[in-house]
Protein backbone atom coordinates (compact mmCIF):
# COMPACT_ATOMS: atom_id res chain seq x y z
CA UNK A 1 0.00 0.00 0.00
CA UNK A 2 1.20 3.40 -0.96
CA UNK A 3 1.83 5.95 1.69
CA UNK A 4 -1.41 8.38 2.49
CA UNK A 5 -0.01 11.52 1.59
CA UNK A 6 1.51 9.76 -1.33
CA UNK A 7 -1.63 7.82 -2.60
CA UNK A 8 -3.44 11.44 -2.00
CA UNK A 9 -0.72 13.03 -4.10
CA UNK A 10 -0.96 10.32 -6.82
CA UNK A 11 -5.40 11.19 -7.00
CA UNK A 12 -4.88 14.91 -6.96
CA UNK A 13 -2.25 14.38 -10.41
CA UNK A 14 -4.36 12.29 -12.26
CA UNK A 15 -7.21 14.25 -11.84
CA UNK A 16 -5.31 17.21 -12.95
CA UNK A 17 -4.56 15.13 -16.24
CA UNK A 18 -8.47 13.94 -16.45
CA UNK A 19 -9.27 17.43 -16.33
CA UNK A 20 -6.79 18.62 -18.74
CA UNK A 21 -7.31 15.56 -21.33
CA UNK A 22 -11.36 16.71 -21.35
CA UNK A 23 -10.53 20.15 -21.71
CA UNK A 24 -8.44 19.46 -24.67
CA UNK A 25 -10.96 17.11 -26.66
CA UNK A 26 -13.94 18.62 -26.68
CA UNK A 27 -16.16 19.04 -29.82
CA UNK A 28 -16.03 22.69 -30.99
CA UNK A 29 -17.81 24.32 -33.81
CA UNK A 30 -15.34 23.48 -36.26
CA UNK A 31 -15.93 19.20 -35.28
CA UNK A 32 -19.80 19.46 -34.46
CA UNK A 33 -20.21 17.60 -38.01
CA UNK A 34 -18.63 14.46 -36.77
CA UNK A 35 -18.92 15.00 -32.78
CA UNK A 36 -19.36 11.40 -32.72
CA UNK A 37 -15.59 10.22 -33.02
CA UNK A 38 -14.83 13.24 -30.40
CA UNK A 39 -17.20 11.63 -28.15
CA UNK A 40 -15.62 8.39 -28.59
CA UNK A 41 -12.44 9.89 -28.14
CA UNK A 42 -13.88 11.03 -24.82
CA UNK A 43 -15.04 7.97 -23.87
CA UNK A 44 -11.97 5.92 -24.06
CA UNK A 45 -9.89 8.95 -22.50
CA UNK A 46 -12.94 8.73 -19.00
CA UNK A 47 -12.35 5.08 -19.53
CA UNK A 48 -9.27 6.12 -16.78
CA UNK A 49 -6.83 3.86 -15.70
CA UNK A 50 -3.59 4.40 -13.42
CA UNK A 51 -2.52 7.49 -15.80
CA UNK A 52 0.87 6.08 -14.68
CA UNK A 53 2.41 8.07 -17.89
CA UNK A 54 1.44 11.16 -17.30
CA UNK A 55 2.42 11.18 -13.77
CA UNK A 56 6.04 10.02 -14.84
CA UNK A 57 6.21 13.07 -17.24
CA UNK A 58 4.73 15.48 -14.57
CA UNK A 59 7.06 13.57 -11.44
CA UNK A 60 10.44 14.20 -13.61
CA UNK A 61 9.99 17.71 -14.66
CA UNK A 62 9.21 18.14 -11.29
CA UNK A 63 12.04 16.69 -9.91
CA UNK A 64 14.45 18.64 -11.89
CA UNK A 65 12.68 22.30 -10.82
CA UNK A 66 9.81 22.18 -13.46
CA UNK A 67 6.69 23.92 -12.97
CA UNK A 68 3.15 21.28 -13.42
CA UNK A 69 2.69 24.03 -16.46
CA UNK A 70 5.68 23.09 -18.60
CA UNK A 71 5.02 19.22 -18.45
CA UNK A 72 1.22 19.23 -18.74
CA UNK A 73 0.57 19.15 -22.56
CA UNK A 74 3.41 16.55 -22.55
CA UNK A 75 1.38 14.24 -19.63
CA UNK A 76 -1.38 14.65 -21.56
CA UNK A 77 -0.26 13.58 -25.37
CA UNK A 78 1.47 10.65 -24.18
CA UNK A 79 -1.70 9.71 -22.76
CA UNK A 80 -3.86 10.28 -25.51
CA UNK A 81 -1.01 7.95 -27.57
CA UNK A 82 -1.43 5.49 -24.72
CA UNK A 83 -5.11 5.83 -25.34
CA UNK A 84 -5.07 5.37 -29.07
CA UNK A 85 -2.80 2.35 -28.81
CA UNK A 86 -5.51 0.76 -26.50
CA UNK A 87 -8.17 1.69 -29.26
CA UNK A 88 -6.95 0.26 -31.93
CA UNK A 89 -5.45 -2.97 -30.20
CA UNK A 90 -8.58 -3.90 -28.54
CA UNK A 91 -10.29 -3.91 -32.34
CA UNK A 92 -10.69 -7.32 -33.91
CA UNK A 93 -7.90 -7.36 -36.37
CA UNK A 94 -5.51 -7.00 -33.37
CA UNK A 95 -6.54 -8.55 -29.89
CA UNK A 96 -10.37 -8.29 -30.34
CA UNK A 97 -10.99 -7.19 -26.90
CA UNK A 98 -14.78 -6.35 -26.31
CA UNK A 99 -13.96 -4.89 -22.64
CA UNK A 100 -11.65 -2.48 -21.60
CA UNK A 101 -10.97 -1.42 -17.63
CA UNK A 102 -14.54 -2.87 -17.16
CA UNK A 103 -16.64 -1.17 -20.14
CA UNK A 104 -17.38 -2.25 -23.28
CA UNK A 105 -14.19 -1.33 -25.55
CA UNK A 106 -14.71 1.74 -27.76
CA UNK A 107 -15.57 -0.32 -31.06
CA UNK A 108 -17.87 -2.58 -29.01
CA UNK A 109 -19.51 1.22 -27.73
CA UNK A 110 -19.25 3.40 -30.91
CA UNK A 111 -18.56 1.07 -33.92
CA UNK A 112 -15.51 -0.13 -35.45
CA UNK A 113 -15.52 2.45 -38.00
CA UNK A 114 -15.64 5.12 -35.53
CA UNK A 115 -12.96 3.37 -33.25
CA UNK A 116 -10.64 3.33 -35.82
CA UNK A 117 -10.87 6.91 -36.30
CA UNK A 118 -10.82 7.87 -32.92
CA UNK A 119 -8.05 6.11 -32.42
CA UNK A 120 -6.13 7.98 -35.57
CA UNK A 121 -7.62 11.26 -34.16
CA UNK A 122 -6.05 10.87 -30.66
CA UNK A 123 -2.99 10.09 -32.06
CA UNK A 124 -2.86 13.29 -34.26
CA UNK A 125 -4.45 15.44 -31.22
CA UNK A 126 -1.24 14.09 -28.92
CA UNK A 127 0.96 16.11 -31.21
CA UNK A 128 -1.32 19.13 -31.09
CA UNK A 129 -1.66 19.30 -27.77
CA UNK A 130 1.98 20.34 -27.71
CA UNK A 131 2.05 22.40 -30.53
CA UNK A 132 -0.60 24.43 -29.57
CA UNK A 133 0.81 24.66 -25.54
CA UNK A 134 0.92 28.56 -24.63
CA UNK A 135 4.21 28.36 -22.82
CA UNK A 136 6.43 26.09 -24.07
CA UNK A 137 9.30 27.40 -26.62
CA UNK A 138 9.52 26.20 -30.56
CA UNK A 139 12.79 24.51 -29.54
CA UNK A 140 11.40 22.57 -26.28
CA UNK A 141 7.94 21.54 -28.60
CA UNK A 142 10.23 20.18 -30.93
CA UNK A 143 12.38 18.12 -28.22
CA UNK A 144 9.02 16.77 -26.46
CA UNK A 145 7.89 15.58 -29.92
CA UNK A 146 10.86 14.09 -31.16
CA UNK A 147 10.53 12.00 -27.70
CA UNK A 148 7.16 11.30 -28.46
CA UNK A 149 6.98 10.15 -32.15
CA UNK A 150 10.44 7.93 -31.54
CA UNK A 151 8.36 6.12 -28.39
CA UNK A 152 5.65 5.30 -30.63
CA UNK A 153 6.58 4.80 -33.98
CA UNK A 154 7.42 1.78 -36.01
CA UNK A 155 10.59 1.45 -33.70
CA UNK A 156 8.51 1.89 -30.36
CA UNK A 157 4.98 1.01 -29.43
CA UNK A 158 3.35 0.58 -32.45
CA UNK A 159 6.54 -1.73 -33.61
CA UNK A 160 6.26 -3.44 -30.45
CA UNK A 161 2.31 -4.08 -31.16
CA UNK A 162 3.28 -5.88 -34.31
CA UNK A 163 6.04 -7.94 -32.79
CA UNK A 164 3.52 -8.91 -30.18
CA UNK A 165 0.91 -10.02 -32.98
CA UNK A 166 3.47 -11.58 -34.95
CA UNK A 167 4.65 -13.75 -32.05
CA UNK A 168 1.17 -14.56 -31.27
CA UNK A 169 1.37 -17.26 -34.32
CA UNK A 170 4.74 -18.87 -33.24
CA UNK A 171 5.14 -21.33 -30.53
CA UNK A 172 9.31 -21.31 -30.07
CA UNK A 173 9.06 -16.95 -28.98
CA UNK A 174 12.43 -16.80 -26.95
CA UNK A 175 13.29 -15.16 -23.69
CA UNK A 176 15.58 -12.30 -26.10
CA UNK A 177 12.47 -11.85 -28.43
CA UNK A 178 9.30 -11.50 -25.91
CA UNK A 179 11.94 -8.76 -24.12
CA UNK A 180 12.65 -6.68 -27.17
CA UNK A 181 8.82 -7.29 -27.85
CA UNK A 182 8.33 -6.05 -24.12
CA UNK A 183 10.82 -3.28 -24.52
CA UNK A 184 9.23 -1.68 -27.76
CA UNK A 185 5.36 -2.48 -27.11
CA UNK A 186 5.32 -1.12 -23.25
CA UNK A 187 8.47 0.10 -22.55
CA UNK A 188 8.71 2.69 -25.55
CA UNK A 189 6.05 4.72 -24.08
CA UNK A 190 7.63 4.61 -20.52
CA UNK A 191 10.84 5.27 -21.47
CA UNK A 192 9.49 8.13 -23.33
CA UNK A 193 7.10 9.96 -20.27
CA UNK A 194 10.41 9.40 -17.77
CA UNK A 195 12.02 11.50 -21.07
CA UNK A 196 9.46 13.88 -21.83
CA UNK A 197 8.94 14.94 -17.70
CA UNK A 198 13.30 15.34 -18.24
CA UNK A 199 12.82 17.29 -21.35
CA UNK A 200 10.19 19.51 -19.77
CA UNK A 201 12.45 20.58 -16.97
CA UNK A 202 15.87 20.88 -18.79
CA UNK A 203 17.04 17.66 -16.78
CA UNK A 204 20.98 17.69 -17.50
CA UNK A 205 22.04 14.93 -20.04
CA UNK A 206 23.51 12.03 -17.89
CA UNK A 207 20.18 12.31 -15.69
CA UNK A 208 18.17 11.87 -19.03
CA UNK A 209 19.53 8.82 -19.66
CA UNK A 210 19.41 7.44 -15.67
CA UNK A 211 15.97 8.23 -16.22
CA UNK A 212 15.66 6.43 -19.52
CA UNK A 213 16.95 3.55 -17.52
CA UNK A 214 14.24 3.49 -14.93
CA UNK A 215 12.04 3.71 -17.13
CA UNK A 216 12.81 0.83 -19.14
CA UNK A 217 13.72 -1.31 -15.86
CA UNK A 218 10.04 -0.06 -14.81
CA UNK A 219 8.52 -0.84 -18.19
CA UNK A 220 9.92 -4.67 -18.26
CA UNK A 221 8.92 -5.37 -14.63
CA UNK A 222 5.59 -3.90 -15.56
CA UNK A 223 4.56 -6.20 -18.08
CA UNK A 224 5.82 -9.03 -16.58
CA UNK A 225 3.08 -8.48 -13.10
CA UNK A 226 0.56 -7.53 -16.29
CA UNK A 227 1.15 -11.49 -17.00
CA UNK A 228 1.78 -12.54 -13.97
CA UNK A 229 -2.03 -10.91 -12.72
CA UNK A 230 -3.44 -12.63 -15.95
CA UNK A 231 -3.01 -16.25 -14.50
CA UNK A 232 -3.55 -15.06 -10.87
CA UNK A 233 -5.82 -12.34 -10.55
CA UNK A 234 -10.15 -12.84 -11.56
CA UNK A 235 -11.76 -10.23 -13.82
CA UNK A 236 -13.64 -8.96 -11.50
CA UNK A 237 -10.61 -7.37 -9.42
CA UNK A 238 -9.15 -7.10 -13.27
CA UNK A 239 -11.72 -5.39 -15.07
CA UNK A 240 -10.91 -7.19 -17.86
CA UNK A 241 -11.08 -10.75 -18.75
CA UNK A 242 -8.30 -13.19 -17.11
CA UNK A 243 -6.64 -16.51 -18.47
CA UNK A 244 -6.59 -15.13 -22.23
CA UNK A 245 -2.96 -14.71 -22.54
CA UNK A 246 -3.11 -18.91 -21.98
CA UNK A 247 -6.46 -19.54 -23.42
CA UNK A 248 -5.35 -17.99 -26.80
CA UNK A 249 -1.90 -20.16 -26.25
CA UNK A 250 0.25 -17.02 -26.30
CA UNK A 251 3.63 -16.52 -24.73
CA UNK A 252 3.94 -14.25 -21.70
CA UNK A 253 6.56 -14.17 -19.53
CA UNK A 254 5.30 -16.68 -17.00
CA UNK A 255 5.00 -19.33 -20.00
CA UNK A 256 8.74 -18.51 -20.50
CA UNK A 257 9.68 -18.43 -17.31
CA UNK A 258 7.39 -19.98 -14.62
CA UNK A 259 5.21 -18.13 -12.33
CA UNK A 260 7.80 -18.00 -9.21
CA UNK A 261 11.00 -16.94 -11.62
CA UNK A 262 8.75 -13.72 -12.87
CA UNK A 263 7.63 -12.98 -9.98
CA UNK A 264 11.05 -12.46 -8.56
CA UNK A 265 12.63 -11.24 -11.85
CA UNK A 266 9.60 -8.89 -11.59
CA UNK A 267 10.87 -8.19 -7.87
CA UNK A 268 14.38 -7.72 -9.12
CA UNK A 269 13.83 -5.37 -11.78
CA UNK A 270 12.01 -3.10 -9.51
CA UNK A 271 14.74 -3.19 -6.67
CA UNK A 272 17.08 -2.19 -9.37
CA UNK A 273 14.59 0.73 -10.99
CA UNK A 274 14.30 1.73 -7.31
CA UNK A 275 17.99 2.26 -6.93
CA UNK A 276 17.97 4.08 -9.84
CA UNK A 277 15.40 6.66 -8.56
CA UNK A 278 17.07 7.37 -5.17
CA UNK A 279 19.98 8.77 -6.86
CA UNK A 280 17.61 11.53 -7.87
CA UNK A 281 16.26 14.11 -5.59
CA UNK A 282 13.03 14.27 -3.90
CA UNK A 283 12.26 10.82 -5.37
CA UNK A 284 10.27 9.54 -2.57
CA UNK A 285 6.83 9.58 -4.31
CA UNK A 286 8.43 8.01 -7.39
CA UNK A 287 9.80 5.11 -5.51
CA UNK A 288 6.36 4.92 -3.42
CA UNK A 289 4.47 4.07 -6.86
CA UNK A 290 6.80 2.01 -8.12
CA UNK A 291 6.73 -0.65 -5.59
CA UNK A 292 3.16 0.18 -5.80
CA UNK A 293 3.04 -1.10 -9.25
CA UNK A 294 5.10 -4.09 -8.54
CA UNK A 295 2.34 -5.39 -5.96
CA UNK A 296 -1.10 -3.93 -7.56
CA UNK A 297 -3.47 -6.53 -8.03
CA UNK A 298 -5.10 -4.87 -11.22
CA UNK B 1 -2.73 17.08 -72.04
CA UNK B 2 -0.54 18.64 -69.82
CA UNK B 3 2.70 20.35 -71.64
CA UNK B 4 5.19 18.22 -72.44
CA UNK B 5 7.59 20.46 -70.40
CA UNK B 6 5.22 20.67 -67.45
CA UNK B 7 4.57 16.65 -67.33
CA UNK B 8 8.20 16.21 -67.65
CA UNK B 9 8.41 18.53 -64.70
CA UNK B 10 5.75 17.32 -62.93
CA UNK B 11 7.28 13.29 -63.49
CA UNK B 12 10.62 14.87 -61.90
CA UNK B 13 9.26 16.30 -58.86
CA UNK B 14 7.33 12.51 -58.26
CA UNK B 15 10.04 10.65 -58.84
CA UNK B 16 12.04 13.38 -56.08
CA UNK B 17 9.34 12.84 -53.60
CA UNK B 18 9.22 8.92 -54.40
CA UNK B 19 12.71 8.67 -53.80
CA UNK B 20 13.04 10.57 -50.32
CA UNK B 21 9.90 8.94 -49.08
CA UNK B 22 12.05 5.52 -49.78
CA UNK B 23 14.77 7.32 -48.18
CA UNK B 24 12.65 7.78 -44.94
CA UNK B 25 10.97 3.93 -44.61
CA UNK B 26 13.50 2.03 -44.33
CA UNK B 27 14.10 -1.15 -41.99
CA UNK B 28 16.92 0.22 -39.55
CA UNK B 29 18.42 -1.90 -36.96
CA UNK B 30 15.87 -0.57 -34.32
CA UNK B 31 13.14 -1.82 -36.27
CA UNK B 32 14.62 -5.60 -37.71
CA UNK B 33 12.23 -7.71 -35.47
CA UNK B 34 9.15 -5.43 -36.54
CA UNK B 35 10.43 -5.11 -40.81
CA UNK B 36 6.96 -6.22 -42.01
CA UNK B 37 5.30 -3.25 -40.86
CA UNK B 38 7.81 -0.94 -42.21
CA UNK B 39 7.19 -3.03 -45.56
CA UNK B 40 3.83 -2.51 -45.98
CA UNK B 41 4.61 1.29 -45.37
CA UNK B 42 6.79 1.35 -48.39
CA UNK B 43 4.51 -0.97 -50.06
CA UNK B 44 1.57 1.53 -49.85
CA UNK B 45 4.15 4.52 -50.18
CA UNK B 46 5.32 2.78 -53.95
CA UNK B 47 1.66 1.83 -55.29
CA UNK B 48 2.21 5.66 -56.45
CA UNK B 49 -0.73 7.57 -56.93
CA UNK B 50 -0.52 11.40 -58.56
CA UNK B 51 1.58 12.76 -55.52
CA UNK B 52 -0.59 15.76 -56.03
CA UNK B 53 0.18 17.23 -52.13
CA UNK B 54 3.54 16.95 -51.92
CA UNK B 55 3.69 18.59 -55.73
CA UNK B 56 1.52 21.63 -54.31
CA UNK B 57 4.24 21.84 -50.68
CA UNK B 58 6.80 21.98 -53.34
CA UNK B 59 5.35 24.22 -56.01
CA UNK B 60 3.98 26.52 -53.53
CA UNK B 61 7.47 26.88 -51.61
CA UNK B 62 8.93 27.64 -54.86
CA UNK B 63 6.45 30.47 -55.93
CA UNK B 64 7.70 32.52 -52.89
CA UNK B 65 11.19 31.98 -53.47
CA UNK B 66 11.55 28.88 -51.08
CA UNK B 67 13.87 26.15 -52.29
CA UNK B 68 13.12 22.34 -52.75
CA UNK B 69 15.30 21.36 -49.36
CA UNK B 70 12.72 23.27 -47.17
CA UNK B 71 10.07 22.25 -48.14
CA UNK B 72 10.84 18.02 -49.34
CA UNK B 73 9.81 16.65 -45.68
CA UNK B 74 6.75 18.71 -45.32
CA UNK B 75 6.17 17.48 -49.41
CA UNK B 76 6.33 14.01 -47.90
CA UNK B 77 4.59 14.58 -44.70
CA UNK B 78 1.93 15.00 -45.96
CA UNK B 79 1.74 12.23 -48.46
CA UNK B 80 2.87 9.82 -45.61
CA UNK B 81 -0.76 11.17 -43.98
CA UNK B 82 -2.33 10.70 -47.53
CA UNK B 83 -1.11 7.32 -47.61
CA UNK B 84 -1.68 6.12 -44.22
CA UNK B 85 -5.28 7.63 -44.85
CA UNK B 86 -5.89 5.20 -47.51
CA UNK B 87 -4.86 2.22 -45.70
CA UNK B 88 -7.52 2.82 -42.83
CA UNK B 89 -10.06 4.12 -45.32
CA UNK B 90 -9.44 0.65 -47.76
CA UNK B 91 -10.00 -1.28 -43.57
CA UNK B 92 -12.71 -4.12 -43.56
CA UNK B 93 -14.06 -1.67 -40.99
CA UNK B 94 -14.64 1.87 -43.12
CA UNK B 95 -14.67 1.18 -46.95
CA UNK B 96 -13.78 -2.55 -47.59
CA UNK B 97 -11.85 -1.99 -50.45
CA UNK B 98 -9.72 -5.02 -51.57
CA UNK B 99 -8.05 -2.93 -54.06
CA UNK B 100 -5.85 0.36 -54.29
CA UNK B 101 -4.43 1.63 -57.49
CA UNK B 102 -4.90 -1.43 -58.92
CA UNK B 103 -2.73 -3.26 -56.39
CA UNK B 104 -3.92 -5.38 -53.49
CA UNK B 105 -4.72 -3.26 -50.60
CA UNK B 106 -2.50 -3.28 -47.64
CA UNK B 107 -4.56 -5.38 -45.55
CA UNK B 108 -4.72 -7.65 -48.18
CA UNK B 109 -1.40 -7.91 -49.09
CA UNK B 110 -0.11 -7.43 -45.19
CA UNK B 111 -3.01 -9.05 -43.02
CA UNK B 112 -5.49 -6.64 -41.10
CA UNK B 113 -3.59 -5.97 -37.93
CA UNK B 114 -0.32 -4.79 -40.32
CA UNK B 115 -2.32 -2.62 -42.19
CA UNK B 116 -3.62 -1.35 -39.25
CA UNK B 117 -0.10 -0.62 -37.64
CA UNK B 118 1.17 0.39 -40.87
CA UNK B 119 -1.18 3.15 -41.22
CA UNK B 120 -0.84 4.27 -37.25
CA UNK B 121 3.00 4.17 -38.34
CA UNK B 122 2.75 6.16 -41.36
CA UNK B 123 0.97 8.89 -39.43
CA UNK B 124 3.72 9.12 -37.01
CA UNK B 125 6.54 9.08 -39.26
CA UNK B 126 4.89 11.95 -40.95
CA UNK B 127 5.19 13.96 -37.94
CA UNK B 128 8.65 12.69 -37.36
CA UNK B 129 10.39 13.26 -40.75
CA UNK B 130 9.50 17.13 -40.18
CA UNK B 131 11.41 17.06 -36.88
CA UNK B 132 14.42 15.58 -37.88
CA UNK B 133 14.73 17.46 -40.79
CA UNK B 134 18.43 18.90 -40.73
CA UNK B 135 17.65 22.64 -42.23
CA UNK B 136 14.79 24.27 -40.73
CA UNK B 137 14.49 25.93 -37.92
CA UNK B 138 12.10 24.82 -34.75
CA UNK B 139 9.77 27.87 -35.48
CA UNK B 140 9.44 26.28 -38.90
CA UNK B 141 9.01 23.01 -37.78
CA UNK B 142 6.13 24.22 -34.99
CA UNK B 143 4.63 25.97 -38.22
CA UNK B 144 4.73 23.30 -40.42
CA UNK B 145 3.36 20.33 -38.05
CA UNK B 146 0.61 22.41 -37.07
CA UNK B 147 -0.76 22.78 -40.46
CA UNK B 148 -0.26 19.57 -40.57
CA UNK B 149 -2.01 18.34 -37.66
CA UNK B 150 -4.94 20.85 -38.51
CA UNK B 151 -5.54 19.42 -41.68
CA UNK B 152 -5.01 15.67 -40.23
CA UNK B 153 -7.46 15.34 -37.44
CA UNK B 154 -10.81 15.23 -35.94
CA UNK B 155 -11.82 18.68 -37.64
CA UNK B 156 -9.99 17.88 -40.78
CA UNK B 157 -9.50 14.86 -43.03
CA UNK B 158 -10.11 11.71 -40.33
CA UNK B 159 -13.34 14.15 -38.97
CA UNK B 160 -14.39 14.19 -42.82
CA UNK B 161 -13.88 9.95 -42.87
CA UNK B 162 -16.32 9.38 -40.22
CA UNK B 163 -18.95 11.67 -41.38
CA UNK B 164 -18.55 10.16 -44.79
CA UNK B 165 -19.63 6.49 -42.72
CA UNK B 166 -22.36 8.14 -41.47
CA UNK B 167 -23.56 9.78 -44.23
CA UNK B 168 -23.46 6.34 -46.22
CA UNK B 169 -26.23 4.95 -43.59
CA UNK B 170 -28.22 8.20 -44.46
CA UNK B 171 -30.87 8.21 -48.12
CA UNK B 172 -31.32 12.00 -46.97
CA UNK B 173 -27.74 14.09 -46.79
CA UNK B 174 -27.93 17.21 -48.52
CA UNK B 175 -25.35 19.13 -50.89
CA UNK B 176 -24.64 21.47 -47.70
CA UNK B 177 -23.54 18.43 -45.77
CA UNK B 178 -21.92 16.60 -48.60
CA UNK B 179 -19.78 20.20 -48.99
CA UNK B 180 -18.43 19.88 -45.29
CA UNK B 181 -17.98 16.44 -45.36
CA UNK B 182 -15.47 16.88 -48.55
CA UNK B 183 -14.37 20.06 -47.46
CA UNK B 184 -12.97 18.20 -44.68
CA UNK B 185 -11.87 14.75 -46.03
CA UNK B 186 -10.45 15.50 -49.16
CA UNK B 187 -10.34 19.51 -49.00
CA UNK B 188 -8.29 20.03 -45.43
CA UNK B 189 -5.43 17.62 -47.23
CA UNK B 190 -4.87 19.52 -50.08
CA UNK B 191 -5.69 22.95 -48.72
CA UNK B 192 -2.73 21.52 -45.67
CA UNK B 193 -0.39 20.96 -48.90
CA UNK B 194 -0.89 24.43 -50.07
CA UNK B 195 -0.49 26.19 -46.71
CA UNK B 196 2.64 23.89 -46.01
CA UNK B 197 4.21 25.24 -49.04
CA UNK B 198 3.49 28.50 -48.56
CA UNK B 199 4.88 28.18 -45.01
CA UNK B 200 7.83 26.37 -46.00
CA UNK B 201 8.50 29.04 -48.61
CA UNK B 202 7.87 32.05 -46.23
CA UNK B 203 4.95 33.36 -48.19
CA UNK B 204 3.01 36.66 -46.74
CA UNK B 205 0.24 35.68 -44.92
CA UNK B 206 -2.60 37.47 -47.46
CA UNK B 207 -1.20 34.70 -49.98
CA UNK B 208 -1.24 32.08 -47.74
CA UNK B 209 -5.13 32.89 -47.52
CA UNK B 210 -5.14 32.75 -51.11
CA UNK B 211 -3.27 30.12 -51.71
CA UNK B 212 -6.02 28.34 -48.89
CA UNK B 213 -8.99 29.35 -51.41
CA UNK B 214 -7.05 27.53 -53.88
CA UNK B 215 -6.66 24.56 -51.91
CA UNK B 216 -10.49 24.57 -51.42
CA UNK B 217 -11.51 25.22 -54.78
CA UNK B 218 -9.12 22.20 -56.14
CA UNK B 219 -10.21 19.82 -53.36
CA UNK B 220 -13.73 20.21 -54.04
CA UNK B 221 -13.52 20.02 -57.69
CA UNK B 222 -11.30 16.73 -57.31
CA UNK B 223 -13.50 15.02 -55.03
CA UNK B 224 -16.93 15.81 -57.65
CA UNK B 225 -14.48 14.61 -60.36
CA UNK B 226 -13.73 11.61 -58.95
CA UNK B 227 -17.54 10.79 -58.38
CA UNK B 228 -18.02 11.59 -61.95
CA UNK B 229 -15.25 9.18 -62.76
CA UNK B 230 -16.76 6.06 -60.80
CA UNK B 231 -19.81 6.42 -62.75
CA UNK B 232 -18.54 6.99 -66.05
CA UNK B 233 -15.11 5.05 -66.31
CA UNK B 234 -14.02 1.96 -66.07
CA UNK B 235 -12.49 0.13 -63.83
CA UNK B 236 -9.75 -0.97 -65.84
CA UNK B 237 -8.70 2.77 -66.28
CA UNK B 238 -9.19 3.54 -62.91
CA UNK B 239 -7.33 1.07 -61.23
CA UNK B 240 -10.27 0.61 -58.50
CA UNK B 241 -12.99 -0.93 -58.79
CA UNK B 242 -15.92 1.72 -60.62
CA UNK B 243 -20.01 1.81 -59.91
CA UNK B 244 -18.93 1.43 -56.05
CA UNK B 245 -20.54 4.37 -55.25
CA UNK B 246 -23.91 3.70 -56.78
CA UNK B 247 -23.63 -0.55 -55.55
CA UNK B 248 -23.73 0.88 -52.55
CA UNK B 249 -26.59 3.45 -52.84
CA UNK B 250 -24.21 6.59 -51.36
CA UNK B 251 -24.50 9.83 -51.80
CA UNK B 252 -22.73 12.06 -54.24
CA UNK B 253 -22.41 15.03 -56.13
CA UNK B 254 -23.73 13.15 -59.17
CA UNK B 255 -26.74 11.84 -57.06
CA UNK B 256 -27.41 14.83 -55.73
CA UNK B 257 -26.31 17.16 -58.58
CA UNK B 258 -26.84 14.72 -62.03
CA UNK B 259 -24.00 14.11 -63.92
CA UNK B 260 -23.75 17.20 -66.33
CA UNK B 261 -24.00 19.72 -63.43
CA UNK B 262 -21.76 17.88 -61.89
CA UNK B 263 -19.06 18.63 -64.57
CA UNK B 264 -20.38 21.98 -65.29
CA UNK B 265 -20.15 22.73 -61.30
CA UNK B 266 -16.28 21.02 -61.34
CA UNK B 267 -15.63 23.13 -64.56
CA UNK B 268 -16.37 26.33 -62.40
CA UNK B 269 -14.88 25.42 -59.61
CA UNK B 270 -11.58 24.87 -61.72
CA UNK B 271 -12.45 28.06 -63.71
CA UNK B 272 -12.05 29.86 -60.15
CA UNK B 273 -9.14 28.16 -58.70
CA UNK B 274 -7.11 29.25 -62.13
CA UNK B 275 -7.91 32.79 -61.15
CA UNK B 276 -6.94 32.71 -57.98
CA UNK B 277 -3.75 30.77 -59.19
CA UNK B 278 -3.18 33.54 -61.72
CA UNK B 279 -2.60 36.34 -58.99
CA UNK B 280 0.54 34.14 -57.79
CA UNK B 281 3.94 34.42 -59.32
CA UNK B 282 5.39 31.51 -61.44
CA UNK B 283 2.21 29.65 -61.77
CA UNK B 284 2.38 28.32 -65.55
CA UNK B 285 3.26 24.60 -63.85
CA UNK B 286 0.28 24.62 -61.09
CA UNK B 287 -2.15 26.37 -64.01
CA UNK B 288 -1.80 23.29 -66.18
CA UNK B 289 -1.32 20.64 -63.62
CA UNK B 290 -5.12 22.07 -61.94
CA UNK B 291 -6.71 21.82 -65.96
CA UNK B 292 -5.19 18.66 -66.21
CA UNK B 293 -6.93 17.10 -62.72
CA UNK B 294 -10.52 18.25 -63.98
CA UNK B 295 -9.72 16.20 -67.32
CA UNK B 296 -7.89 13.51 -65.81
CA UNK B 297 -9.45 10.11 -66.32
CA UNK B 298 -8.25 8.37 -63.82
Amino acid sequence: MMEAKHKAYLEELAAKVDAKLLEYVQVTPETRRQAQVVEAMRYSLEAGGKRIRPVLVLEFCRIFGGSEEQAMAAACAIEMVHTFSLIHDDLPEMDNDDYRRGKPSCHKAFGHAVALQAGDALLTEAFAVILRDPILEPEMKVELLQILTSATGAAGMVGGQIMDMANEKRSDVTLEEQEAMCAAKTGALIRGACRLGCAAGFAPKEQVALADQYGAKLGLAFQIVDDILDVTSTSEVLGKPVGSDAAEGKTTFVTLLGLEVAKTRAAALTAEAEQILSQFPQHEFLLDLTRELLCREK
